[in-house]
């Protein structure tokens, strides 16, 4: 079976670092020295908001594992076993996803304390737990989990004028028929051969993606046409920074008008919250959240009458007037199509809103006095992510609190996929009508 | 734009089989009779199971829709407006979705009852309401909705030794590097030009299609390596269906051994039970079950104890007789790994199991009594599906209820993937280890 080039040179270059990172250790043990892993800490308290690089990043803080503290030495030994595990895997041309890793490290250890008594301990119950100690290995190495050959399942897919080398194969990714072209689990492996592409365009719904596909929008436009199908995997995110990174494309999101769509664009931009560490990796801080918008849908008057009717000077942390001065909006919908095409808010997204954008902004925006009081006894105090707390985004949420209404791309789609692939998308684009 | 080929005269294929239906409509409203829609009925009574094709289908009942019966107008209405709006964007060259669908005919229809009352009626509220309308004019038409171009996500990806034409490209599918291709959302536009294959794989599970995909498993044992990613999606259905059909490759379906893996086997085979008449194109009524089955887990002395110590002649529909005869099956796991890799089966699973089998299964192989009794309370009397009713599934069934165990595919990939790959598959499929 012949395994491709790239491939063998990432097992060895990962091979390598394990070495050398763990035979320090047995080093230390061969001098008699108490062994001690010691990492950035994956704490949500020592993750750090970068204003600069804007990304989420570990903080400084870091943690000690010792073999010789009760405390430490179950987590120090998973590490060990899971470390032990990957480098045979690599060694011995495996490809392991995290699940088979859970299973290739799950037995029960059975000793005899120091009394004679039996004791049985599994190495680790649930996947949960196989799945930190990787993430501390991703940390302590340096190395991301792809970088060591681990595989996982993957839905990003991707068409247009970019012929890539994957494995040994060179792919055209503007010869996909009707298809796409699935990425693969490892993108850091991909090589970019040619390019003839303005710039990226990330659809969040594969239904929107395969119309805007069949369509041609890509060839028209000279579009990169990305799907994340849903909340966007590890790969997918890899590649499309890569994508913005060195080819130098501009990166535009189209996700639904809702919270769920606004955290999808999230973490493509800034990186999940709670893997902080990977996203010096896969995060793309360029990234532009094209729309759906909530002033696309209602335009911003309502936002003007409720800041018209407050005494207060600031929204949130932005200030009333900063607001004001934002460019006025008109909308895409019509009256009756927005009575047909917005969906109402559940309580779910509300809190949801509420986590990104903070609580003083739907305390000031909600009418609804029923919806407000539910919300404010479960978010209260709570001051959402720096990185919404621009005067664009309090506008649009300041519009979503103030609707309690979300809408979905293929509302837009429905308007005639027209509309969408040479007017919306397109008109969004020249005229720089995105939020950053 | 230049759009496919195919897609045109698919799309003049579509609009002249609208065209022809419903002008009959309308010549006889012109002719002053009363417009009648006469369809299959789509309800589970009117579902049947063809023993000899191995296929669910539509039986032979009958639904009228009046134009002028209260009861009726309203269906009569939303199939005549959906039918326009197809018609519409396959005149208007669109794409539309399903979801789209439901928003292009989403309006409140404002109207004066005789006694002047003014009255608001939704065409639709939901898109469950829509959809149906969608799957009666699919029946009605004789026209499955992927050839009106009516488009959806796609989870399914293909490599192997195949090429095919989809829209106006030829691809490769041995040439996809590390990625893999997307199945389109219209399989039947895809035209095979050549192939080098002598079965095809369907894994239940994109993680394990990645790794056997990067072990060169499809290049070595010359196969089709397909995942549905979960439960198959109607295209990845149609597409295996046609390899099947078409190439007369042998279809072989890898899923996790318990009751949602047998199912996503089942929908392959049979077809899925709400959306019976589809069956007929997009179900493999060849496809065999090559594991992870539990005999596999446990070898079939389970079973046999059982049949040991009971008085019935039955176990289920099928002679204690016929169930003794069949081969003996030995494990591929050792005592160690089954304690290691073996999930504890969920009530709900074991529900599950009792709608394939039947309760009579269940209850003679269940030992625990609070579960069985548990189960008896809400499954009593259920007869299972016809099509599992064979003695092998017997015994799988009869073997989950005795250990209320379940096993993940990933469980024999930590084997190693050697295992899997150039044992465990080739072996159940050389030496015909499958269940049909």
């Amino acid at each position: 079976m012949a395994l491709s080039t790239v491939d063998k040179l990432a097992r060895e270059k990962s091979i390598e670092i394990l070495r050398k990172k763990f035979s320090t250790l047995v080093k230390k043990i061969l001098e008699g020295k108490r062994p001690v892993l010691v990492m950035p800490k994956r704490v949500l308290t020592n993750t750090i908001y970068d204003e600069k690089k804007k990304l989420l990043l570990l903080g400084p803080e870091m943690q000690r594992r010792s073999f010789l503290d009760v405390n430490e030495a179950r987590k120090f030994m998973q590490t060990l076993l899971m470390a032990s595990i990957i480098y045979d895997a690599l060694v011995n041309n495996e490809y392991p996803t995290i699940r088979d890793l859970y299973y290739r490290g799950k037995h029960t250890i059975t000793f005899r304390d120091l009394h004679g008594k039996l004791h049985h301990e599994n190495t680790w119950d649930e996947q949960r737990e196989s799945d930190s100690v990787i993430r501390d290995l991703e940390v302590y190495l340096g190395v991301l989990r792809e970088e060591m050959l681990i595989l996982s399942k993957e839905k990003g897919k991707v068409v247009g004028n970019l012929v890539i080398k994957s494995g040994d194969d060179t792919i055209d990714l503007s010869k996909m028929g009707h298809g796409a072209y699935s990425i693969e689990p490892t993108p850091d492996l991909i090589e970019f051969k040619d390019v003839d592409a303005e710039y990226v365009l990330v659809v969040e719904k594969d239904a929107v993606f395969q119309q805007l596909h069949r369509y041609g929008f890509w060839k028209k436009h000279k579009a990169i046409l990305i799907t994340s199908a849903g909340q966007p995997d590890r790969a997918t995110r890899r590649f499309v920074r890569r994508l913005n990174d060195e080819l130098k494309l501009p990166v535009y999101i189209l996700a639904d008008a809702d919270p769920y769509g606004w955290y999808i664009y999230s973490v493509f931009k800034i990186g999940s919250i709670t893997l902080s560490y990977e996203s010096e990796r896969l995060a793309t801080p360029n990234a532009k959240f094209i729309g759906v918008t909530m002033t696309d849908v209602f335009g911003d008057d309502l936002m003007r009458k409720i800041l018209g009717n407050t005494k207060n000077k600031t929204l949130g942390d932005i200030p009333v007037k900063e607001l004001l001065k934002l460019k006025p909006k008109k909308p895409y919908l019509t009256e009756k199509e927005r009575k047909n095409y917005i969906i109402k808010a559940k309580q779910k997204d509300i809190e949801r809103a509420v986590e990104l954008i903070g609580y003083e902004v739907a305390e000031a925006c909600i009418e609804n006095k029923e919806m407000k009081s539910k919300i404010k006894k479960r978010k209260e105090g709570l001051a959402g992510y720096p990185w919404f707390k621009t005067p664009e985004w309090t506008r649009e949420l300041c519009i979503f609190f103030k609707t309690l209404s979300k809408l979905e791309i293929e509302a837009m789609a429905s308007k005639g996929l027209k509309f969408l692939a040479d007017k919306y998308i397109p008109e969004k684009i020249e005229t720089g009508d995105w939020i950053d």
